[in-house]
């Protein structure tokens, strides 16, 4: 009871929905308002509002290592636990449904608080430092590989999954069942350079095995500025092993490496976590999207009975890498399914190949990507059939040459 | 009545002052002894003193993004509030008088951390990733322009300002009106290089329009060493728009940059905020003292209804640059006002110029600076007069050349 | 009794040893369990073991500059303060005795969180911002000095000493009298290079003057891996003066620089605090080991009535580095003596030489160093004395090249 006070009564604001019931709106960091509520929760028993299953919403502190003082904000939708990193750019650091979790297991083991990482160690790889989320953004100057861009160092995969939240809201929305939404605001500033404000919500329905991502990146400068955005989404756990298989409406696949592009052939498949090391195999693949502009993919366990299927609007996310780490499971076996606004090459590549967007000022560029949990044979059939049923007629294109950056 | 035995028994010194009153003395923080107050109070109403006003200093933590956990220490003197930042060296963030606030809006929003930046980034131009303060120093090993002086890379105007501060005081002293000064130790300090104590302090009495830094450097090593020091005031809000004009006790004006070069004649005139984005113009001023030492200037509006004027010495302080940055609003449209011990240029450059003083060991330099607001069209005019009768018979010299260093 | 409570109510968990009697195991820091307990302190006034002198174990958190929020573990056995910091991997900060402290004067005054440190900086010299402990691992990916190897930049001394401790664990012992143990686990990891683990524990009896660590590396990647590691232990105060003397079971000396060999002969003896600064003298020390393969040092004052003595297997740590820095006090006067894998210098120069070893994937390598506090002159003269009787028909080999990396 006294939560529910505190919950509404400091942080909490009330609105009237279109439909006229209670929208909920919780701030719980605010650097405009100069709030950090700390630790703190909501759950369903708190809220006047229908809901066929319990649910919550959680803050808290992680603590020892590198880890100390990172801040989690953990959604549970009744199906699925949903944890986002505010002290990382409101990436996702992993999913856990009933039987299938969206994530892997990094050699990174800690959530690593950003000020632990130096971007610029070994020659721009110090990103590796902190990696082990579900779904890291790359991006907003820059989101691809190492190396020199016009004088400039290009740290691998950018800034922004290093950049804290400067204001997170709990958004509540009496929808039967409700939506739970979590809004971050995650900017990438410095006197004459970037002035890049991502806006990322990520929403649920109570019960669902459903969420996604609704992201806006604005320019708020007054000049035109190049940016890129890549959607690190990496997978492992249930879901990838021996004969694990990608699904989706793609146009056509390139090598990105020369390790690539002896599998070429197989690109859709994967092999088993390696014992003898060797290298990492990335495509560039190129979507189709179908009537309504949206690309689809999945990827599926060998027995085809765990998926998860993804969607997303093609005209601001053209370019789609695949990437294969077919590492031991110790040194960090992975896929990366990653649709982004250009390839992983380094900005300089990127441009060359005139893969390099821009936003003039005051502009802005918008993302949605809807991810799906799909258990049992039944399920996992019935995504891959309606993915096969748009391909029908198309031919995937495999591109020989390796463009070499 | 809590806060008051707090802020007494616990924290509180209270020696006499020579007129045999009490000075009131308060440890914020303390490396030596191992304190920080946290969120900490102090207003007039607690304090046993003659006050022709309300006044109060209070320390409290900002939250949200990247300046979660910065400290301010905010002194309110009746007329002016001056916030304090000693996670940042004890830079000003800004002054806010009634209707003159000093500071500036730059794309950088937050107090950043200095956790968050990596001086090295970007060629060593990392500095600009937190730059919005009113007042910021450059130094103390070097104060320049980024760039290589004999295999080190000297970072963008130093490491001082991302110092956070060792011992921070607040001390009240029993004038009338009362005397409110802020204090702290900074420090620059690594085995085998710096180490620079710097001792800062500053005041304002009650009810004033005006208040000043006292500050020494001090090499506590053995050695004789190099050290540069710039004081990086920047000016927008009310004070900087089209024919806002710089008064100032000038002996000469020379081109930093080719841009400037092309402005000489206009040096100290402003124009309006840029719609196509041109190069910034900085000039070096030797300025002119009067018979104590002391160099004079003047910032005003176009109406020359609103000002600031500042007065300091130019023995430990020869040098001035002026920056004009022909910004947009958005992008950063300001000033820099800034006395140093050298000129802007990298640190290799400035030596070659002879502008580089040393400390000997245990030796120290002094350093004390006033800056007064000037509301109204009769106190702009009367600052601006004082400045031109100590200008009679005196040309302000214009170098045509460029250094180009 | 309220502490009593917590700290065993909580925290506390209470096992059996063989004897069948009570030891105390209290996590202090878990990233595991995502605990840190904050201030805490457990004495022997609360735990019912039989102990011929009080003793305690407290953790609390520095405050002011660069180490607000730098946690310590202090340890009191009755005799020796230990000062254990978890946020820099274990490191010791000093050992205080009854007339002998194990530490230096740094001009770092401040124990510097690793979050200030940026370890690329000034050519990978960033480790010299925060340098004053008694004891600094250097590794454990490499722990020479700074220089290309393959591309990269090794930082000076790797990167250990600046990653705070995952787990951290206080075991209270029912010997008679008790032993108290302090253990930590520091990890150095990143996605596609390192996952060494650390885990190191300090151990002393109560009412000792000696202590001595415990330590295991283990490779936990799939893959072999080069390592290195270094215990960077750095002697002044009462230990450190002209005529002052290192004793050791030495077999040959060979100078590692220009500097040393000068004073080649003069290896083992050192002179002031220097007025005039000149270079420092590194000398690379094999030792020569007992029958139980253990390596013994001892350095004493002048007068022979103060010393520090030390043991240790050479099997798994093979050179030793005699660092020679005749600074002022005021710039660092200070002596390191450095057990290790390999010599100070780059990793490439040290694998030129044959100096790198390997873990397999899953392999670990142990060390167990053993330090005591020697008072007066029976009993440094008792330790001198066994020394030498080991020393007995052997010369030390005095090499005159210098390797040149």
């Amino acid at each position: 009871m006294i939560n529910h006070l505190i919950a509404f009564g400091v942080f909490g604001m009330v609105a009237m929905s279109q439909a006229g019931e209670k929208v909920l709106s919780i701030d719980l960091i605010s650097a405009k308002k100069n709030i950090n509520v700390g630790n703190w929760s909501l759950s369903s028993a708190q809220v006047d509002m229908k809901s066929p299953l319990s649910w919550s919403v959680r803050k808290y502190n992680l603590h020892g290592g590198k880890q100390e003082g990172v801040e989690i904000v953990e959604i549970n939708n009744g199906v699925l636990s949903i944890l986002i990193i505010p002290t990382r750019g409101m990436n996702v650091l992993k999913v856990v449904g009933p039987d299938i979790t969206l994530g892997w297991d990094s050699p990174v083991k800690e959530v690593v608080h950003p000020k632990w990482v130096d971007l610029n160690y070994n020659g721009g790889l110090g990103w590796l430092d902190s990696f082990n989320e579900w779904m890291v953004r790359g991006g907003m100057e820059y989101s691809g590989h190492p190396g020199d861009d016009n004088g400039r160092l290009m740290t691998l995969h950018g800034r922004v999954a290093h950049c804290p939240a400067s204001e997170v809201t709990v958004t509540i929305e009496p929808t039967n069942p409700p939506t739970i939404k979590v809004s971050g605001l995650v900017q990438e500033r410095w006197f004459k350079g970037a002035q890049f404000a991502l806006n990322t919500t990520l929403s649920t329905v109570v019960g669902s095995s459903s969420f996604q991502f609704d992201d806006t990146i604005t320019n708020e400068a007054s000049d035109e500025k190049e940016f890129q955005i890549l959607y690190h989404a990496n997978f492992a756990k249930e879901l990838l092993e021996k004969d694990s298989k990608l699904h989706g409406t793609i146009k056509s696949v390139q090598a990105f490496n020369d390790d690539a592009a002896k599998n070429l052939n197989n690109f859709d498949t994967y092999t088993a976590p390696a014992k003898v090391l060797s290298g990492e195999n990335v495509f560039q693949i190129i979507p189709r999207s179908d009537e309504n502009g949206q690309a689809h993919f999945l990827l599926r366990n060998a027995k085809a009975d765990k998926a998860v299927s993804f969607s997303y609007k093609t005209d601001t996310l053209p370019y789609f890498s695949m990437w294969k780490n077919p590492d031991s499971r110790e040194n960090g076996y992975v896929t990366g399914l990653e649709p982004g606004n250009s390839f992983p090459a380094n900005r300089s590549h990127e441009r060359k190949q005139g893969r390099i967007q821009t936003l003039k000022g005051g502009e802005s560029a918008h993302y949605k990507l809807k991810y799906t949990l799909l258990s049992g044979k039944t399920a996992v059939a019935k995504g891959i059939s309606s993915i096969e049923k748009l391909n029908q007629g198309h031919e995937v294109k495999l591109i020989e040459d390796v463009e070499h950056p």
